[in-house]
């Protein structure tokens, strides 16, 4: 038996997401289904998290398990050969039979882009959150600094989906406001709530709006009350850019 | 009567080009169909020339004349709203009678991206011609200046649409490396050839590959022979950035 560690790119934009499902394409399924071509075994790919629909990643990681004399480098070139040219994988490895891509995923990052343009665009149109109205951003920036260190983020945490604790670490959260109204956000942690980047976003850009004070990011953590945060940003701004392992 | 003036952003991928066709989606048809629902008029837009299947643009220029109380501000939002979301109205401005897309068109420039990268990408992958094998960039950069001046392109024109003369003028023509593999053409001219760009860009990766020579370009020019330039580049790298007036 071996252990292969897999990292992933995915255009989300024509996907349910990543966790496979009984109907409608999903990233791990087609994985699974390109696996099953070359290997002719039902093969269980171990993402290190869902993604949700719409979502991209240029850093997705997961591992699967298999009885084979295939080397990573077969693997590698046989799965982008057969899968769709929207999923990619960068690379592949043999690793250690305990590894586990999601019990040992030690952090995440990613990243969220915004486009603050007066005309819409259609370009590139598939990858940002676009926003006509001006946005503030020094307020943005300066709210960024709330999100860091360790917080209860219930009340960015999409609902339907509780985990059993809801206090995240997040290392890092800034915001660069690039030429053209390209803003970026990246925002690191030891783990991510469901929906919680993009509910974090959706707050930011209310305090662009000037809806929201960064000030009253504080009192929205003690709240724990998810309509206390912003609606949930669009998915395809999002992008799932790295895990890392010890 | 009035002439309007459109500047137009596009995402070609899932357009059979520019030009209005029986049957198959394109960019004028699109634009057309608009303003039919806009004025209840049959209104022919003029493009400043056709682009291909699959070829973008960030700066197509057309005009379209229209009996109308309708103001630029009201067709450009119009628009906007009534058209795919890969297809996008810049501008829009009220023009003398006499302005003509095409007929006035004084030079063109286009842009055109090469990622010379091993590994195939999924984000993004629309935009770009994604060259595996290492490219010799500075052949390619030194190459550059050879299509600068006055020409005839004739053996860089794509066949079955033969222009009255094939002599064009380009007043520039770069190649920047960027980071990453990332090769950016920029190119213009005060005309092109049907597939002109991309016959040049094939030609220019050909270079990078080394089976040409930068020196084998007069060679070629000479010749007039489209068989010893190189094959057409696909149409998904090729951006028509903008077209000038006097």
């Amino acid at each position: 038996m071996k252990n292969f560690k897999l990292v992933i790119e995915y255009d989300g934009t024509n996907y349910y997401g990543w966790q496979r499902q009984k109907f409608g394409r999903t990233v791990q399924g087609e994985i699974e289904r390109a696996l099953r071509r070359m290997t002719l075994r039902e093969i269980t790919v171990i993402g290190s998290g869902r993604t949700d629909a719409g979502v991209h990643a240029l850093g997705q990681t997961a591992n699967f398990t298999c009885d084979t004399g295939l080397s990573p480098e077969v693997f590698l070139k046989g799965l982008n050969s057969l899968l769709p040219r929207d999923i990619v994988i960068k690379s592949c490895l043999s690793v250690s039979m305990t590894f586990h891509a999601r019990f040992d995923a030690k952090s995440k990052a990613y990243r969220y882009h915004i486009l603050n343009h007066n005309l819409p665009i259609a370009i590139g149109r598939q990858y940002v959150w676009q926003i006509r109205r001006p946005l503030d951003t020094r307020a943005m920036v300066r709210a960024c600094r709330y999100f860091e260190g360790v917080h209860d983020f219930k009340a960015f945490e999409g609902s339907g989906s509780p985990r059993a604790h809801t206090v995240r670490h997040v290392t890092g959260c800034r915001l660069s406001v690039g030429q053209g109204g390209n803003l970026t956000l990246d925002i690191e942690a030891d783990g991510f709530l469901r929906f919680m980047v993009r509910n974090i976003v959706g707050t930011l850009v209310d305090i662009g709006m000037g809806k929201l004070t960064p000030q009253s990011i504080p009192e929205i953590f003690k709240s724990g009350d998810r309509r206390l945060a912003s609606a949930t940003a669009p998915a395809q701004g999002l992008f799932l850019m790295s895990v890392t392992y010890p």
